[in-house]
């Protein structure tokens, strides 16, 4: 086990009906709020009608930045960051998804920086030295935001995606309700499945071969995946299925499954390189990539991970361990399918002339992937036969 | 899954000479601090040396409360509370295991009590208000003190052994360096590590049906123990194993296998009789204890969740449902037996006249036991069964 240092600060408020402890909880950041969400489903839902019911009556002066998009912009966390000086606000509350989230952590970094907010991804963690202090309701089961210090911004104009990560940007509470994520459709739904799973492997396919209680912890995670994630697709309100999902997105990524290890994050690389340039949603690239991810890196040196992984996650019998691995591949392969997964970036609109950029993006900050270290061919090769 | 509110607040330093951060984490909370041991063996080690020159290094004042033993006495959280109200103290620092640290915690809620400390076990855990931040350098692993707001005190007058729990008690950081525990002896490494995988038992073995990702979380955490709590009693010096082992007891009851599922908490109600008249190791009582405990629940109603505890857990195949789940049952015993523990109370000098008196206080407060009730004459059977 590596050295490491442990902080999941995050409170979470777990169940039907937790909003009511929203109130309570601003109390302790101030009374004048930046109301981020989304697109306007939560309009339909009636969440933004039981949000600002709550801003009122607890005397919470808010100032809404609506119109978050997927893969979302710096420009939009710009005009929040705007929002916060003009009327001096004291505490963020984000309704939505990992991308609503991840804008109003980077705004929340963005109002103590000087320049402009793009600076803390270029420059990188160590440019972030405080937040305004953030509280969420989660709307979507997948990115993990709710309870790390990740966030993820694509700017538009240089047609970069990139990560920046600091504990002061974990949320100081989040308000889990599995029942907001109902009516997430069915694709949307897989896709944050697909999300989780991939969080998950990233983390357990390490170079670091002493992680025992990670790896077995690892496994339950992806095991709770397969057992909900069909399950949810065919039945949406299922309450039990939902909070299975939506507590493991969040213990995915929270930092438990990583403490002690090194983990690789290439094909996150990768598919952020991709989605910056064509919008394809996180999940679905996730899903293309990672059985072309897996059969690229698999060799004689990483075939011990592999075999590992088909028998603890998908109890693969047998002796030949090439023959074991290759099903546990092979089952990945299904279960993303099974989710609906699409298995190409053909099928997703991709045109094959937009690989060799993707490549050179993924790797513009250096190569990729603890695991395995991937290079610019080897990216190239991944996007080649992933096409 | 239940509804529930998580907070695991503490942070924690692992890996090796991670008492480098004690003088930085330390400056946050005062320079007036009390510090709590137990019976001189970190005079041994060298780990009294390296803490007093960290305090003196940062202009620390401290003063000493040594002598904590084993079943930590409340008239010796009495001498720590009056040391702290003369002395104007600001933060405790407990270094030792769970006993030192569980007093550490009694005397921080304690400073902020108005009567007798004996009076928070006895009102409850509504009587905290507030405690003295604590920080920690653990020196043992098992009782998981070191990541949760639990204590456990004997009152030696009333011959009670009592619990309370706040999220108040919770460590402000742990130092966590598996080297601490290489010198720990053989026997109470053993009683360590039982104490680790009866913590995750009573709270596997839960009422709440829909529990799937805790279930599969705390069977990662129980096949930990398994593979290495036998490895490190043949080699003491072993970091991985002591590691693996350290991590896992905070794991195991810093909340997370529990929340969002009721605990059972039974085996530990009837360990705590035991061990407030006979002072038997916490560990030892209860690796006595739990089979026999597992025997007398087993039911119909009940065979689910040992079934599935045998499969998963010990990997026990076959389709006759009472086979597999007293096979389970059979290795858990082959378990404790493996670590050197007894199998019966008489072994350790309990004597039969005493067990009436035993189930007595262990009903005090009520009947125990989540996943199954269990009356006096319940906790009677299994303490004669385990005679």
């Amino acid at each position: 086990m590596l050295d490491f240092k442990y902080m999941v600060s995050t409170k979470i408020f777990f169940g039907r009906n937790s909003i009511e402890y929203l109130g309570e909880e601003l109390k302790r950041y101030g009374t004048r709020i930046l109301f981020v969400y989304g697109q306007g489903s939560i309009k339909k839902t009636g969440l933004y009608d039981s949000v600002t019911d709550i801003f009122m009556k607890n005397n919470i002066i808010f100032h809404e930045l609506s119109g978050v998009q997927p893969n979302p912009r710096i420009s939009h966390v710009r005009q929040g960051i705007k929002l916060c000086r003009e009327h001096d606000i004291e505490c963020i509350v984000a309704v939505g998804g990992g991308s609503v989230i991840d804008s109003a952590k980077t705004i929340a970094a963005g109002f103590y920086h000087d320049g402009d907010p793009w600076d803390l991804f270029v420059i990188g963690d160590s440019s972030i030295k405080k937040a305004l202090p953030l509280g969420t309701i989660l709307t979507f089961a997948g990115t993990g935001s709710e309870m790390n210090g990740n966030a993820v911004i694509t700017n538009e104009e240089t047609v970069e995606k990139l990560a920046i990560h600091h504990d002061a940007l974990r949320p100081r509470f989040s308000i889990l309700d599995p029942t907001y994520t109902f009516s997430v459709p069915k694709n949307q739904t897989a896709a944050g499945t697909v999300d989780i799973f991939s969080h998950i492997l990233e983390q357990y396919f390490s170079p670091t071969t002493d992680a025992f209680v990670q790896n077995r912890m690892a496994e339950s995670l992806l095991k709770t995946c397969i057992e909900y994630g069909p399950l949810v697709l065919a039945e949406p309100a299922n309450y039990e299925a939902r909070a299975q999902l939506m507590w493991t997105s969040s213990l995915a990524l929270n930092g438990i499954l990583g403490y002690g290890r090194l983990s690789d994050w290439a094909t996150h690389g990768i598919e952020h390189a991709v989605s910056a340039v064509y919008d394809v949603t996180h999940g679905v690239g996730l899903a293309i990539l990672t059985p072309y991810w897996m059969q690229y890196v698999f060799d004689e040196e990483t075939k011990g991970k592999f075999v590992e992984y088909a028998r603890n996650v998908w109890g693969i019998k047998g002796t030949n361990e090439d023959v074991v691995a290759k099903k546990g591949m092979e089952k990945t392969r299904e279960f993303f399918s099974c989710l609906g997964m699409p298995k190409t970036l053909r099928e997703v609109g991709i045109k094959e002339n937009a690989l060799e950029s993707m490549a050179v993006k993924t790797v513009l900050h250096g190569a990729v992937g603890k695991f395995k270290k991937l290079e610019k061919h080897d990216v190239l090769t991944i996007l080649k036969n992933a096409f």
